[in-house]
């Protein structure tokens, strides 16, 4: 999909980037879903398209399919990889809260204990940052550009 | 594209949900880029696609399009709208990091004093929170469904 760009961006995008990919695995992250139906009814998507999806991240390791229940009906259930987009979810939502949400925020994120969750940026040496005091460097994956980009 | 969703990443989405859309606003953010052709360069891909992703970020308020320097070519530079996608980039990179990228970080973000940035979740009550320890309920916009899905 996203051909020689050596960034994890791109490599996460490749894999969740697709329509409606983020927002079946939100789906299964924070409304417990597993069954195809389930997904089919909160989405309305084409069945074809939620089976392209659904195969897809069991093949890219961010589902598991098991058969379960007394009928052996099949569920998805995230991985740990899956569960891991988690953050994403919670940073588009937040992008969204803030700029597409005039009747405010369709849901909260909470914690177990009650209290609401944010999401910051912090600096290891300094503590929390604003976003223009941001900027990249080189990393250790830097020199892999054209051998990773084949994956 | 989501019509329905009640939901602020799915409304992010919308935004931001097309393909090469976050990597054309990644290349803004922390490439500098500005100009049609930097884009183009950095990201590969069709003029015709390139001109309707920058055009749609134009309509949606994440870019202004400006006549720049002596030439007076078009420059597409972020909105505070568009900066703001920063924390949704840099969750998409930290997942790439640790399950897309076996020979390590590509890029590494830092922070202008040096050390490297890091985005937790935490509670407002009790501080940093585990992934699983995060549940949804609704928010203040949750009965607004049906009108917001027509916006």
């Amino acid at each position: 999909m996203y051909d020689g760009q050596n960034c994890s961006a791109a490599r996460a995008l490749e894999v969740v980037g697709e329509r409606w990919s983020l927002l079946i695995i939100r789906d299964a992250l924070f409304r417990g879903m597993s069954r195809f139906a389930d997904f089919q009814r909160s989405l309305g998507i084409a069945t074809n398209v939620l089976a392209k999806r659904l195969d897809g991240f069991v093949s890219a390791g961010l589902m598991e399919r098991v058969a379960s229940g007394e009928d052996a009906y099949a569920e998805y259930r995230l991985t740990e990889k899956g569960r891991d987009l988690l953050p994403v979810i919670v940073a588009l939502t937040k992008w969204g809260d803030r700029w597409a949400a005039p009747d405010g925020a369709p849901i909260l994120y909470v914690h177990e204990c009650g209290g609401t969750i944010k999401q910051t940026l912090s600096c290891t040496r300094c503590g929390p940052v604003t976003k223009d005091s941001i900027s990249v460097k080189r990393g250790p994956g830097a020199r892999a550009s054209g051998r990773a980009a084949r994956r």
